[in-house]
């Protein structure tokens, strides 16, 4: 569900180890966290742009790399909430800051949330946040049909 | 209108038939089916990946080969009904799966509905949905001046 | 807060100077205008599909160069008003036809609106618009700490 795309300079996640490393704790915040949600929900794509293909104020991504991070929420809308809303973007960072902050990067992310009844996985309905088919999900870590339960 | 955006690895979508096929499937969803709408509202993106540039669940995309679609809806917007919602998802489903699915890849997609009166085309705003103006640009296939119509 | 996705065909948009400068009208939409928005808000990025990843209604995007700009704001929620959609979208026109619509490519845009509160700059919560801490990240063209203010 989270779909996390992740603008990027050229020299920058240029190795793979650097992109399966944020992508890993991604996916820990998701599946580990409160969540809880299925591994397989978490899709990070690193989109690499030529440095001068980005641009931040109208200059060109050629000083200290931006990394500008567009995030999807689909499965889990929040409640309304300015302490929720702080708290997932405070465990955001957290997630980032290894990966980020300490190579001596910027940044900047935003979250959007979208419907989820817009939303299909491998042609499924996904089931219900927190119901028996989506732990099912999770533990298989793939999708598989599963009952419709009464709500 | 809708904007589809597909991420897809490396060695999918490589010829340039395939995308054009897929990409009449979509238009022809929109066209032909009930929304009615001009083709050259339907703007599809290939946006290819190499396959150490995307992860699920915190790994690259080297496996079965994973195709993400993220589809914005701009022209209109649907009822807020559970029926209408499904429907609309699987008639989606039902596009994709020549082009996807009996491929043997993966899949997830999901849309997000933005504010219509935040679009123009070619400078215009575009005509109110099943109006005369949008009949006219679906005719011509193109953008043209159109009259406000009384509401 | 503002983040610009364009999607263009390789052949436009190729030499640095023509990107710089239409960030540059872009990023004083945002800065000069009203708004008065921190430049370094205003992110912009460039990405260059080759002519057969892009499709209209159906086909390549092979004739008349074609560009589309996929807008995200998030630092400002426009009051729902027909006037105020409306003398925004014309704005962004008069920022983009020098670039765009007087070289005579086609084009399209819309723009989204997402959560205030579930975004941050170089992990801050950016400070409320219009209030003085914005004022000075305006000043600065930079993300320093800012005191919360009595609301």
């Amino acid at each position: 569900m989270p779909l996390w795309n992740i603008y990027h300079p050229e020299g920058t996640f240029e190795d793979n180890a650097s992109k399966e490393a944020l992508s890993k704790d991604i996916t820990s915040f998701y599946h580990d966290g409160g969540a809880a949600l299925p591994k397989f929900y978490v899709i990070v794509n690193f989109i690499k742009l030529p440095q001068n293909d980005m641009y931040i104020g109208g200059r060109p991504n050629t000083g200290t790399p931006f990394i500008r991070l567009k995030i999807d929420h689909i499965a889990v809308t929040l409640p309304n909430e300015d302490e929720v809303y702080n708290s997932v973007t405070a465990r955001i960072e957290e997630a980032l800051k290894p990966h980020i902050a300490d190579k001596g990067y910027d940044w900047e992310f935003h979250v959007d949330e979208t419907e989820r009844r817009l939303w299909r996985v491998q042609g499924f309905n996904p089931p219900p946040h927190k119901s028996e088919g989506e732990k099912l999900w999770r533990e298989l870590n793939k999708a598989v049909p599963w009952e419709e339960e009464s709500k």
